[in-house]
């Protein structure tokens, strides 16, 4: 999967490791499009330092961490701090750039093992320090931000230590990886064995083996890989009243699959040391390529058609009227002009890009494959170029967005899944919620993942930042969509819950849902210090929990 | 799927209507074979009727039920208690046959709505009543057997009037159907509308959709089809503390999948009244073929090889040598001496019968994916005669399993699944386990469930009965063969956790995982009325739960 990618093969954290200060500027063309499609003025809004707070983190809890991890490994400098102050959503680059205060954690801890995690834990009982685990620190939900909840401190448990490729099992097609270990590394350590993992969300340059598990994480190729959450075998968690490991078999009746109440539980339950994937031969050949489907109805059925039909392409990704419009008016190396005058040409009113690509272990076989996806199918290939343009930018979007940040954009993404009946509905309803919430704005839309009963749906904003209010702007905005999606599909495709979606719960999995997984809660975390204010709200995941006689 | 068999519209609970009274006789060939076999003498143990206990079920109770019901659907007729007396398994039809005592239920509810399941278990609780869900009662793990736990009283909750397909949506293929639906009625009423579940495993003739999702069942062409739990979008959970409901998008990250905690869950949180599952289009070719294969060695390696180029037949079983032979000398009808011949002529020395069955919406399809199957496979075709001979017995297990009760024989099953790189291992472990347990005995196996990381094994014995202690034989040997298992497979593939298996459960999920599983339960069910003693073993599923600070 990787070759094609650069390798992150350490993920640095320090404040100038961010993407923020990697991004280039935005081209004119594009700013002078976004100023009249958004009414966007001609401001410069740079970052600013944030401030780390003095630590919390007492003596007596500091060296008792320092004796577990060494006390190089537990670090109270504002850099190492802030460097893990919350995650990458849009209200997060908001608040690390000046806007509002981050959540910046008491210390940051790096264990080396999993055996040192479990201590971890036992020290932030004893001491009463909260729990925030850290991987690539790629959240756009909260699901990272350093929440203390009603404990005296809160450290960021990083976890960038575990990065070994513990073992493998050819045969089975399985691999043992540290949690710790970032996408591109665990990639290059199982390419030495001629396996893949395959699973390459947006995040992948930067995103962890256990970040992807504990936020139920889908990646571009889906369709063919399927979501993380089908790739786990095996977990081994560390919780505050010991270790926890599961897995040993392809498939059980020995019970519910306990493995899925891990996976997705974003550090509440425990933190996910190692996780045993299912692996895959490294496909030798991969072929992307552009289509374009008249109008998002006709595209919508093809993509389910193919679905259904159990031959989809790996990748499928097929985007709505505005977002192609949007990728040809800033897209310029696509010889747009030429593409918009061939499209007129052939009597497409409403284009809507379609990206294909299929994996292989040769040309034969890839073309076999993309034969089953296309047949009878309507759509226009635009050619190999189009869908390797896709490939090559397909992880720049956090890049994009900074580089809008810095010119006042309000930018950010959302994302639910609905089944097919529902899709046209749901989008409509997003849509017109973030319009009525932000005004003059463009709201884009994609499917990227596609199922036999339904499809995800990812939204992108683009607004005029408000200058006085810029995080309640987008809070607002967020709430609507949220509320439109509540009832029509999940509050949450691959992101996860984290402390934004976590209002939410309650109307998607009902209250006895949140019963039951706050006693799962009590369970494994019986005094609270996990991940307080993520998955469930304040109330049930801190200490002091209701018993379900309560409510 | 069900076209080719015959269609069970109703279930009868009656005595009479259990397979042992349908079986006919054992043919004289296939009887002298298994004396020479297993040193069977010349006995003949007809069933004796069983006798059922006085119903301990209070009047108040009975009247409070029959309010929710209608007091017709409270049966305490002898008939009706002793038809749901226990499910299966060899065990429980020795219990049913005279020897030993089954263990009867005091009534026999039978409600008429999801409602009504709700309702009764209001007065369940309120009258201190155990209650035993029961669909088809073709549970092998004593799951439906009738324990009361600390109750005064216990209930089968017979779901046999929830036989309603709710809702189709044929744009998302998704089916809501009713929790007392027997398969052969599902199939039929989901025909009408060109769609099909395609679950079929061998106790499809009697088996109902809650039954499939309360013990995550896996099917005959779990290949194609996938297993139970995949197809499962959605779930309608009846418990003492109200109802839950779950599902709505094809996937989603809002957290750990609760969905899978559901299923699986035997009874013990609640009571499934309607599944929302995943359709397909009715296949409208079926080819299933035989082939030979020579030795298990390659004959595995062979599956495995299928499975990881996910190309696998949707029906794949192979079976062991020993399988094979006992096939070719009970089948007289295949022409068994001919085919002896071939073989040998072939050069096969251990043949390994395997059985591939492809489904497809044409017979160009159907071809296609044949062909991509058996692309650089070696093995032997014996023609569409044998896989369809298969296919029509497939479901015949049971009955042959009533013939040889009747004349003596123990004869039971059991099944598991690991690793590819463990396969040969855990086979090679348990039949070991269960010779040394019976002595003279045959012990067959196939595999019949294949994934990416590994597959299902799954075991028939066959003993001479041992008269003075036929329930404490099996007892040891299913012991032997249950430590056997542990450590390099699960417990149970597809016949789930039940009463038999909860003592083996904790070194498959861990203290936290029966921890966990506990105070969900508590949760769920505070008084513990919900089949006590399956799933989790006595001590934790019955009221009075011990807390996790207790162990």
């Amino acid at each position: 999967m990787c070759h094609t990618v650069a390798v992150t093969e350490h993920i640095d954290h320090t404040l100038r490791g961010r993407w923020t200060t990697t991004a280039g500027p935005l081209p004119p063309h594009a700013l002078k499009w976004l100023r009249e499609r958004t009414g966007l003025g001609e401001v410069r809004t740079p970052a600013r330092a944030p401030v780390a707070p003095e630590s919390a983190l007492g003596d007596a809890a500091r060296t008792a961490l320092g004796e577990v991890v060494g006390p190089g490994y537990v670090r109270v400098d504002p850099d190492s701090r802030l460097g893990r102050a919350g995650g990458l959503s849009y209200v997060d680059l908001l608040r690390q750039r000046g806007d509002g205060e981050p959540a910046v954690p008491d210390a940051v801890v790096l264990p080396a093992s999993p055996e040192q995690v479990v201590e971890v834990l036992e020290v932030c009982v004893e001491h009463d320090v909260a729990v925030v685990p850290f991987g690539g620190g790629t959240s756009v939900v909260g699901g990272v931000n350093a929440l203390r909840g009603d404990k005296a401190a809160v450290v960021a448990l990083d976890l960038n230590r575990l990065d070994k490729l513990v073992e493998v099992d050819p045969v089975s097609r399985l691999a043992v990886l540290q949690a710790g270990l970032p996408a591109p590394k665990a990639e290059r350590l199982l390419a030495a064995h001629g396996l893949t993992i395959g699973h390459v969300p947006q995040s992948y340059e930067r995103a962890t083996i256990g970040g992807f598990a504990a936020t139920r994480s889908a990646g571009q190729a889906s369709a063919g890989y399927g979501r993380f959450e089908d790739m786990v075998e095996g977990v081994r968690l560390a919780t505050p009243v010991g270790e926890w490991r599961l897995g040993g078999a392809p498939a059980s009746a020995a019970g519910p699959d306990l493995k899925q109440l891990v996976v997705g539980s974003e550090g509440a339950f425990g933190v996910i040391t190692e996780v045993a994937l299912r692996v895959r031969r490294r496909p030798e050949v991969e072929r992307y390529e552009g289509f374009v489907v008249d109008g998002w109805e006709r595209g919508s059925a093809l993509v389910r058609e193919v679905a259904q039909r159990r031959v989809p392409a790996d990748v499928t990704r097929l985007s709505d009227v505005d977002e192609t419009e949007v990728s040809l008016a800033l897209g310029g190396g696509w010889k747009v002009n030429a593409l918009k005058g061939y499209l007129k040409a052939r009597g497409v009113r409403e284009p809507c890009l379609l990206v294909l690509g299929w994996h292989g272990a040769s040309k034969r076989e890839v073309a076999r494959r993309r034969a089953e996806t296309l047949r009878g199918v309507e759509a226009l290939s635009l050619g190999k170029a189009l869908g390797e343009a896709w490939r090559h930018g397909r992880f720049n979007g956090p890049r994009q967005r900074d580089a809008l940040m810095e010119v006042g954009v309000c930018v950010e993404t959302l994302e639910t899944a609905t089944h097919w009946s529902k899709v046209s509905d749901l989008r409509a309803a997003v849509r017109e919620a973030l319009v009525d919430a932000l005004g003059r704005c463009v709201v884009m839309c994609h499917i990227s993942h596609v199922y036999e009963t339904g499809a995800s749906l990812y939204f992108t904003v683009l607004a005029a930042r408000d200058a006085a209010d810029p995080i309640g702007q987008w809070q607002v905005a967020k709430a609507a969509a949220s509320e439109a999606i509540t009832g029509l599909g999940t509050i949450s495709h691959h992101h996860a819950v984290g402390a934004d979606h976590a209002p939410y719960l309650e109307a998607e999995i009902g209250r006895l849902g949140l019963d039951v997984l706050a006693s799962v809660k009590r369970t494994l975390d019986p005094t609270g210090v996990l991940n307080p204010g993520k998955l469930l709200a304040g109330d049930i995941g801190a200490a002091g929990l209701a018993s379900p006689g309560d409510r």
